[in-house]
């Protein structure tokens, strides 16, 4: 028979890692199941953290690193490995009944309905536990144009802190205009020649302070009202097909890059059906319990006003606290 | 006409300056009222902060400060008072009524109703606001027992931390049951002969990690089942006087030193009436909305399930957000 865990934790952002520190910190036998080789999330491809309450400035992946650090030095067990589904355990109807079938001697214990035991069915693997916490954060959103994909890593980034040096003294376009879009536009406006910041609005979305700096940077250009429609090049990004909402008049811009910074998605597809969802985020308040007893949601991939890191990092330790009430119950 | 604040923040523990931080970010013009000369709340008197993610086993006092400077680095400005209360602006009904009577000149902008300002009236001085963040926090709970109050300072402490160096190598008493009182016993068990952790039921209420640890430590010993009926000394304290809940039986307990743990009160009396309470907690959820608009609570004070660093600094962060919202309406 396998091993039950008590948590298993899915994502390895400052939700997940949070959630791993508190849960060691608890004594919970937890597994924390994260998609890539590198632990820290969305915080990663950030290149300047300022918002992270005693440590203004961090590099996202410094963070990232001490967030990961600080949860292995409590022992915490990671895996890599990608979620697929999670399932009840069916008990008798399930594996159990397969092997009686298959002529295996099975234990009493082993035969006792199983129903609050969750199966964590991942590409390499299937966990058992008695407590879920959905980690799993949020993408960015794509344009949908075009040209995008094809470009995509050729001159189309979603990430200006990860590939923005590729594009030291050239012109490029940042589309968007909340607050990642602004950041965006201030990094790139230090290395490129040239900035345009393309927004579909008449005003930008962004924080006052960052609206402020960007207004002051000589070398950032706004295009109001302004959609892509296309993005060209042969081998590489070369110019986009704009349209201006108002006027309906369409031109070229040459660009070397273009840098998508239009939102983000909750990565929560895989969850549709286990747990309740509103816009695609799961439904959850601030003690991460969601429709489902024994799973519980934490961080940008639940329904919340303020996604940031010390939003998330909280949630981390809430989503435990629930757990371990729902476990002593 | 005296300045109008977009903001007042009271309190500068976790919850009051990761609002700091967050308004300046937001470039809302803000004061943050803090009681003592130093930042940082209850986190001060923590000697090993060990679940701030990402800062494992910083000092509590360190911590505070990095938090102060992040938020003198965004241009947040303090002044040291102490909030009486909260009042409604009662305009033409009350100050400046005054001011017409007293013949005073008085243009017609400042005769409008101003229902949505707060007075924040303090010690030494009064200040009007759009909007207030409660962020005060909770302190130590008395036992309430003869010769507490007259020994303290003189043997009787609420904070092992900052005063457990004065018993070294002495024999001292830790009463309580929750993670507080067990790292108490804890901290001082390497410190002093002997620590004995009286408490007045038959199990701890302390995370089990801590839990461990205290059973493992020899020279801590565990009174169980006892209460504190009076602390006794002549100019410091000598000897506790013990009951024993489940027998009856009372004992004398020589010590040097008491340190009570035994639970917080949250800083809302002077609230009482503003907003609305719930055992003392300023009902608030995690948008830090009170009962009064304009009015909001973030941190140890407010209603929620768990009282961490991260969950106030998340408090703090939401609460700024929410007022945006309140001011932008």
């Amino acid at each position: 028979m396998e091993k039950i865990y008590d948590m298993i934790i899915i994502g390895s952002g400052p939700a997940g890692l949070s959630a791993a520190i508190y849960a060691q910190r608890a004594k919970l036998d937890t597994l924390v199941i994260e998609k890539g080789m590198v632990s820290g999330g969305q915080v990663l491809n950030t290149y300047e953290v300022d918002n992270y309450p005693g440590f203004p400035g961090i590099n996202g992946f410094d963070l990232g690193t001490k967030w990961r650090e600080h949860a292995d030095g409590l022992g915490a067990v990671f895996v890599t490995d990608e979620v697929q589904k999670i399932e009840k355990d069916q008990g008798r109807d399930g594996e159990d009944a397969r092997r009686a079938e298959a002529g295996e001697l099975l234990h009493a214990a082993e035969l006792a309905p199983r129903a609050d035991i969750k199966l964590v069915i991942c590409e390499n693997g299937t966990y058992r536990t008695k407590t879920v916490l959905i980690a799993t954060g949020a993408h960015h959103r794509n344009l949908g144009v075009p040209g995008e994909s094809e470009l995509s890593g050729r001159g189309v980034s979603y990430c200006a802190t990860c590939d923005g040096a590729f594009f030291r003294n050239k012109t490029v376009a940042v589309v968007g205009g909340g607050d990642v879009a602004l950041e965006d536009a201030l990094f790139l406006s230090r290395l490129c020649e040239k900035v345009y910041l393309i927004h579909r609005r008449d005003g930008l979305r962004g924080s006052k302070s960052l609206q402020e700096r960007v207004f002051r940077q000589e070398n950032i250009g706004i295009l109001w009202d302004t959609v892509v429609e296309e993005i060209q090049g042969r081998d590489n990004v070369e110019k986009l097909k704009l349209k201006n909402k108002k006027t309906g008049e369409t031109r070229e811009l040459p660009v070397s890059g273009i840098f998508i910074a239009v939102g983000i998605v909750p990565n929560s597809q895989m969850f549709q059906g286990t747990v309740d969802m509103e816009k695609g985020y799961i439904k959850a308040g601030e003690d991460g319990k969601t429709s489902a007893p024994g799973i519980f949601a934490a961080g940008d991939v639940r329904t919340k006003q303020l996604r940031q890191i010390v939003t998330a990092a909280a949630d981390g330790a809430n989503a435990v606290t629930s757990a371990e009430q729902y476990l002593s119950e």
